[in-house]
């Protein structure tokens, strides 16, 4: 698809440092710098301070045979630390996905080039609150804002430690790392005041951040390692979405290509190495398994894939791990709502059809629910349900996705049939049938493999940013050439959005390949 | 002479910034940063983290309407701060000579380009040791060089905080500093650790330090400020020297000059803009008054010149403020020992010549002493006496003195008569007569206006690189320009020195100028 240069930015060398003599006393530090200048063919080399005041010892002790650890930016190369030259210790950085519900860490071995271990844990802020609206607010409270902070970086610290010990290194082997995630998230972590994100005119205190040092951060990793926060374009588009688009590598191809990333907002991103455009709108939360009654998030017992024999209409459901269900999540929910209609238990507009239904339809607390699981199958004491107001909601959901995909595509006049790929981000990417959404008519009526998923792409981008130095200046030029499309919900939107509320969609030319359950 | 660029590399702009809006919701900071890289038509502009967590408040409250400050350094601006637009304030800065027992502060006016205020205070590192030697040892002891940083640290911000006060001025005002010192006590400013100043093989930590921001020093300016610590050469040749040159404007000039700093070490220069050499070389104290019983620093009472009438042999003897006097300084001592000479009251081997000196000479404790002035004149309750080993003293420094400058002019085969100026720096350079200088044999028999006093040139060329780039850059010039000569004292020397240990030399054709007295 497209190759990265092989030019690491965070890198270790072992510079030839003659020891000082009556003859050359040259300082110590300068001795090093001119060493570290001829082993990278580098002009400049630059050394912060509270490193320069640990040199000499450090130089002395190690007898002047050293490795030395820089990383560059913008031309001048930082020297983060030195070992000792036979020291065998493997250099390491930290990917990070920072999302406001979960984080997931992946450690790399940068001498190796591999993966190392990858963690997942969840949002500490959780505790303030679970969503991102509930902790701005919480920032106008003297101290939330460091209180918000705190619990991630500390956090973060804990993990590290435990990553450590786990695999016997040493946290000073941490070298680098990597943050994506959205504009609030990246300005909770930073200790930047998110107010006006959500607020007229709504901007956020910085987007383009220069690379940091660890200790600014108070990160438990080398004191001196580079620290890249993804930029943002804006309040509501993030540097996970850039992390997105570089994973993608579309900024790299000639094919125009879609980069959807579905969560509580849709997000989509076109464009190719030329022009990219990108676009956010309120999905709804029911594509992430939020909403349902039963929704939940992928997890063991969870129900992923459903298929409904379409004569006996018997369920056949698997779950992740094979474990009783205990609910569904968003992947698992467009399945059944796509059997639902193949098999004619909901029509057009997505509602039950009773005739088709039987015994499973019912009212419970005066709400018309589909028995999905009953309770003797159940890995709860419940049963499984789903309401009519859930698909309702997942219907709204799917229209807005799809209303937002035909608007970029609109507005830039480019036909869904010149697409050549649409990469899918996220878990939901990862899990979900193309071929279900298609059927409920969320994403384009186009052959399967026009479909991509990329699971992780926030984690997979800070990955490639932190190898490659290729990698890290595009982010750069993602975030200053990607222009924002300001989303109008104005009459066409909505009559675009009214149009797909149907399954799969009013025009029934778009979905050709739809076959409609007929009695 | 030479005429330094008008570039200033501390600055206030005041950048046009569009207040953001529904129609431009670009963040806050990248915001200011673009207006500040229109104004200084900069492709480079760093904000610090610290900066970037305060701007957004300040931006909002001074309704974006803000003076911007800012330092460039290897072509990247940054920001220092932001102030309101109408604040009236001037910018100031601050030039330092660090002296290892005098520190003295000149506060400059950086907008109306001119001196507001200079100030002298002692060392307070005295109090560990009066001397450079006794405090490299005592940061041997645990916890003692962060006890004589935090000494000249909590010092400076006492009369920062005093200087501001006196002229209502606010800390934050002052965005800049520059600091020439000896590289000890650059060390000991830096709390880099100068213990292998003073044992082999003579290195420091660092000669070449990076422009530092003040908040790294805790120093009590405003805390974005630059603070540009002058390089040193090596171990014995430090910043304050640098300084000297640059002030000089040696290395800008076609003719080959040489300068002259005389202390405790006498440390020449000779060069031109194409080439610098120096060599420094103990020239004993005497010179500066510290050795002779009589001698002490210039000061109130102090005797500054002698005139003896060769007639009457009445002593006309002048002292700074017209004050009885209590002592002599470096520069009197050189007219009195000059004057003795010139009447005959010493022989061309500095002896007392009994017969000329009369009464005036007499044994004290045993030591032939001549009195200078007698208990009645007196400043003080006793008689001002120069001993026989006084001027031996005095002799064996300008011989010393005489011997470093022909060993350099030999070395580069330049004759003294090829020379254009003899630029002498210091308190002694501003006080000296060369006249008198030159009938000891101090100084080569030139014409008197080839020897140009200069005053202190640490502070000078500390004023002069905070106002221009130029002059900044010349200083990292100057530093990896200069070729330091090894002093040797082998016997080559040691011939130079024996012959130069006579009034005014063994070889009377170097000093046509001094007629000898003859009775």
């Amino acid at each position: 698809m497209y190759n990265l240069n092989n030019t690491p930015w965070i890198k270790s060398i072992t510079p030839e440092i003659t020891p000082p003599s009556l003859s050359d006393n040259t300082a110590d530090v300068d001795r090093l710098i001119k060493g570290v200048k001829n082993a990278l063919k580098a002009d400049k080399v630059s050394v912060d301070f509270s490193l320069v005041k640990k040199l000499p010892n450090l130089l002395s002790r190690y007898n002047y045979q050293v490795r030395a650890i820089l990383f560059e930016n913008n031309d001048i190369w930082h020297l983060i630390d030195i070992l000792p030259l036979h020291n065998g210790d493997s250099l390491h950085a930290l990917a990070v996905d920072l999302g406001s519900s979960t984080v997931v860490f992946r450690l790399l071995d940068l001498e190796r080039n591999e993966i190392k271990d990858e963690i997942t844990f969840h949002n500490p802020q959780i505790q303030i609150g679970p969503d991102i609206l509930t902790r701005i607010h919480y920032t106008s409270q003297e101290g939330g804002l460091a209180e918000l902070q705190g619990l991630l970086i500390n956090r973060f610290n804990e993990e590290i430690d435990q990553l450590a010990r786990k695999h016997s290194i040493s946290q000073a082997s941490i070298v680098g790392m990597a943050v994506a995630g959205n504009t609030t998230m990246t300005h909770l972590f930073l200790g930047l005041d998110p107010y006006r994100i959500c607020r007229e005119p709504y901007i956020p205190v910085i987007n383009r951040l220069e690379i940091m040092k660890s200790k600014e951060l108070g990160l438990a990793i080398n004191s001196g390692a580079p620290v890249l926060v993804f930029p943002n374009v804006g309040s509501y588009f993030g540097g996970d979405l850039i992390a997105g688009i570089l994973s993608s590598g579309m900024s790299f191809q000639d094919d125009v290509c879609f980069l959807i990333d579905v969560g509580t907002n849709a997000e989509v991103v076109i464009g190719n190495s030329e022009w990219l455009m990108a676009c956010a709108g309120a999905a709804g939360p029911a594509l992430e398994g939020g909403v349902a009654d039963m929704g939940m998030m992928a997890g063991p017992g969870v129900i992923d894939q459903v298929v409904i024999d379409p004569d006996t209409l018997d369920f056949r459901i698997r779950t992740i791990e094979d474990l009783p269900p205990v609910g569904i999540c968003g992947s698992g929910l467009i399945d059944l709502a796509a059997q639902l209609f193949l098999t004619g238990m909901i029509d057009l507009r997505a509602k039950y059809v009773r005739s088709r239904c039987g015994d499973r339809l019912r009212k419970i607390d005066g709400i018309m629910s589909l028995m999905v699981v009953p309770t003797e199958g159940s890995g709860t004491d419940q049963p499984l349900t789903l309401s009519q107001p859930d698909i309702d909601a997942l219907i709204r959901s799917k229209a807005a996705m799809y209303t937002i995909l035909t608007t970029v595509s609109n507005t830039v006049s480019i036909p869904m049939e010149d697409i050549a790929t649409f990469y899918v981000a996220g878990t939901f990417g990862t899990y979900i049938d193309p071929r279900s959404a298609i059927t409920i008519g969320m994403i384009p009526d186009r052959p399967i493999e026009t479909y991509v998923p990329l699971g992780n792409t926030s984690l997979e981008g800070a990955n490639m940013a932190l190898l490659s130095s290729e990698a890290r200046d595009e982010i750069f030029q993602i975030r200053d050439q990607i222009t924002y499309i300001e989303l109008n919900v104005n009459q066409e939107f909505m009559n675009l959005f009214s149009a797909a509320k149907f399954l799969p969609h009013t025009d029934r030319t778009l979905f050709p390949s739809v076959k409609e359950w007929r009695s």
